[in-house]
């Protein structure tokens, strides 16, 4: 009787969706799986947006995916140069309706204290709410199979105790999750260096991608975790491209000596 | 007088719990002591869910274990999709009656503050006492040999201070003693790194088994702690297959050179 | 005029008492020295009850030292049980009228704030006397010459700060000083690795034993202090075995290149 | 379809704006991206001030650009004579108009609370908003093509909690954007050595350059990210000469056997 | 004009206390500098209070320097027990009223808030004067050329923020100096390890003593610091013996390979 | 018309000031730069009384330099006693009217709150009131080229959080700035170990001098920082002889493997 059961975890095996960057298909036996939300975390200068546009790009391109990416950073005329000089062209794709752009740099400024309605709210829980109501109208207006949030830190910074963020994590990850898209969130990482605290969002996404920039300068970018899938776990080098990220699939960045 | 007293001792060897995962009995001197509470600690991306699931699974099928999964990380759907995926379908199991699947997640968002008729309770204490009651639940519903409860760090998260979190924890752990079953409880590891803080749960479980990620990528599991057993205290690296954990109990993961 | 006060000092030499532990009289130049309170130290899963039962067990079969086991723990059948499986039967040392079990783990939970009569008592306090009475109850019962509380953790975690920390270790300290017994009290490491905050019990204990786990897995014991003695404070490995733990007293655990 | 948005990408390309510190143009592949907002982080003796004067003093003598100096840590005599011992005499390119030193060191000492009208407005925000009317002072003032603001570091240490820095380090780097020209701006790192607290200024900056001094006395500077651009991201060893900063661009400060 | 002020220095330079402790004399260019406060700050199980008393002991019978002991950490009882062992007979040189140990025990127990007359005083500041009070009671009582007070860790661990503990500290420190008197103070080691926060004691006394164990087990004793004196500050192996502690003056605990 | 300003530049270049500690110099491209700000940061035991002092005393026996010590730690008799032993004779140049001491000890006991007429204020700002009071009291009376503050810790510890602490130390150098004269101030290191937090006084001094004891014991000087100076900022080893510090200028402390 376990013939069948197998077969049938077979058929459910996860569809995969090309990351668009090139040696990381290789890294996630595939791609991301479908309908995952995926963290990709990193120091600054690793080019978590870069990665994540490049998702997007690639979706539409490649794939015929539309996607959607609600931009916390940056506006989206800025969003457009920036990529623009990197060959990705999202003011054409958007023109085709095969791309959104939503605007979420005012999440950012929402103060500590709001009212909707009478009832007062704390404002980081409405940053929250406007986050997810963005998500939804991104969702309404396009239908995309592609979804990414650059980046939610500024959401989660306000939590900063642990049991207050968990929860405001979760209620990220979860609406995300209900819209059967795949998801990449960027967030940033607190510190440098190889011993860290692990944050929450490593634990409630289903997918973490950790980008560092080593000692010596050498990029890299290793997949920590990734549900339904089989992955390579060491730590490979990259380099960011006139055309964006490219990964080393089989090149290791710690020598013989020390396992640590 | 001390032959009898050696053979009282001999007949009070706990049977032995296989763990239905590759290489981990031999770590384990045949199994996991039959009764006992261990916790499951690893960082993100090591198969915590997985690894308590093959045991459930094997119990199943292997020794004819009923077994029940106090989910506390995803509603039900999702959690026999994935382990479908890796051939575990517990979907069919829990019609046969020989698993139940306790949804647990609510208890991750009840409020800070509630009411248990007209007497307010701290919302932390209720979701311990819910927990407590579900656990219950499965155990009526069922008879089990096998429980697990995945996880229990969005309870104890609640309980920042070590003087407040150890009780809590001592709650948990001795409700499931009290039940007979054998019982793994996983957790998230708060840091990444060889020097860390140890956990409360670590002292009041009997048994501690860790999940880590070394920095070449390469994933480790070490029997820290079994009451009752003699076990193997090596870190041995292991791989997530297709059909889940499988440990190579007798490799090493650090070199000759160094000992810290 | 100085032969004779060295001859004193020869004669006050602390009488040895065998610490029951193979390998451990070696460190301890013969055994505990009589009288002192010593505090053993451990992560989880290095043995620490194992070791002040063996300590007992040996005292009552080997030397015919009554005993005494304060355990805040666990309750009476589950230590007998556990002991059982390692050849210790203290069921019969207990009717034999040998040895006595209290069980302190109602200490555990009491509540933050009670009341002696009307007058309120902090929680906390309370629980440092009935800690106090309840050392005092097995004293008055059996006039042991050895006695163990295991652990003193529960008890000292409710004083986070050290400056109410030091005088609640020092009450229990003195406590036990007073009764002429020797005895060990067990606490747990709040932290792995090499560089650690050192604890007040260890400056106000007479002798501590510290108990780790190195990276690699191997279980170390290291005799760092015991006054009235001239001990061996290199860390040695250990091994728990059918029979308890057994402590290899001549060999080494780190490599001649590093000193740190 | 593509060659068009490829040959869109290449002309948007950004234009370069050279540094004026030999050596560092190499590592920037030709300059700092036109109109970026770049952070100069640093150890105490790393030379910031220098740098960041060399890079205006090079672009009015060697490009033509207009350039503001906003100083925060001393006033414009001291500035001044300190520039003229490194050969660059800033009080003569002031009277020929290309140059103005905008005097910000007041704003170090605006009082916690203070009043704007009759509205009561925290110290701390007045000092932002002083520093953003100074900023514009010396835009209109000028119609600068370069900006330097000489250090951020007594403003953003005011707000020590990361969820109140992060906006007030947003308003400086959009006001910044807003203006078109391309602007320095230095930061003082808080600690030493290799493992960090990653500083949010990192992040919100569209280019960061990191300057040490490691254990053996060697000044290294390192770019860690710059949007727009291609970077070398080694640790470069550099000096400071009489005439100025000199990075070596292509040799390595690490040596071969330990990757980290 | 030189030569007459080298002359006066030369006279000035201060008598020398031998220490007792065979091989410490050595590194101290001849002895501790006569009228300095001395701390020795130690981890447990460095043998403080056994180094401390050599000092007292030898100071009577070796060089007829009346000494006395200010003991916080245990009765006198004890303590001439333990020095017993040690071939130290305190009792009988109290006898010959050459030694005088003063009960400063009850110190550790002074409540939180107290009354001096109807003003209302913090417990700790009294624990301060209380101390103060007994040192003045043991000069007056024997005019001693040695005092110890051994240890300072209750009194000072009651002012856990540095700006209250430096000038606890401070008054300590002045009060000895004041005497005219050799004094040693002992402080316990806050934690273990290379890299470790500096106390205010070690900056306000005149000299340091740092006695710790390695990870290896070796005990090692280095002069950190030593007004009025050229020291050797090189850490030096040294063991406890049956007579006290014997430090080996010229043997090394560190390889050549790492300098750090 | 570069000539002109590159001679400018080197007429402006600082009139050196020789430290009077032998080898200094070197490092300091010729000794201090005249009028700065300069910060000594030291451990205990690495003789930065005695450094700053034979900066005083060299420049009055020297360079006919007047100076002004202004003392922190200790009284006036107690300075001259420990530099007459080292061979200088503060006393003897007191006399001359070539220096002066100004005993600012009892800014060390100012207590929380005071009053100046019938404004109450925080007792750590008229600390730093009378500090800059008596720095002024020292320039008149002597006008001096050399000043000392030894040390500044009792007062920026008052502030322990950077925001109040900044503003407090700029106080302090802006005032010896304003003085004209070449300032050295001495504060204590509160760490051990290469990774350190940075000091806000390492920002604001126009300066810095570290002075460390390694693992081993040697004593090593480090110039980090020398405004309108070209230092060497290699780490160097240094004695304290009878005669004072002797700095071993072209000595490297550190190995060739490790670049760290």
């Amino acid at each position: 009787m376990s013939l069948p059961s197998q077969k049938a975890g077979t058929q459910l095996l996860a569809r995969r969706v090309s990351s668009g960057i090139a040696g990381l298909d290789t890294l996630l036996d595939g791609g991301f799986p479908e309908g995952k939300v995926v963290l990709v975390l990193g120091e600054p200068g690793t080019g978590k947006t870069i990665m994540v546009s490049q998702f997007l790009h690639n979706g539409v391109t490649g794939q015929g995916d539309k996607g959607v990416y609600i931009g916390m950073n940056e506006p989206k005329t800025r969003f457009n140069a920036e990529m623009m000089s990197l060959g990705m062209d999202f003011s054409r794709l958007e023109k085709e309706g095969k791309f959104a752009y939503v605007d979420a740099t005012e999440v950012r400024r929402i103060p500590e204290q709001a009212k909707v309605g009478r009832i007062p709210v704390g404002g980081r829980e409405l940053g929250l709410v406007n986050l997810i109501d963005l998500v939804q109208e991104g969702i309404d207006k396009l239908s995309p199979k592609r979804v990414v949030v650059d980046s939610i830190s500024d959401l989660v910074f306000r939590f900063p105790q642990i049991e207050e963020r968990r929860p405001a994590v979760l209620d990220i990850v979860e609406v995300l999750q209900s819209t059967g898209t795949t998801c990449l969130l960027t967030s940033e990482l607190p510190t440098t260096g190889e011993d860290r605290v692990l944050q929450p969002e490593e634990y409630l996404a289903e997918g973490v991608i950790l980008l560092r920039i080593l000692r010596k300068g050498v990029r890299t970018l290793q997949v920590l975790k990734m549900r339904g899938s089989k992955v390579d776990t060491t730590p490979r080098p990259y380099v960011i491209k006139n055309t964006g990220l490219e990964v080393y699939a089989t090149e290791e960045v710690y020598g013989q000596t020390m396992e640590k």
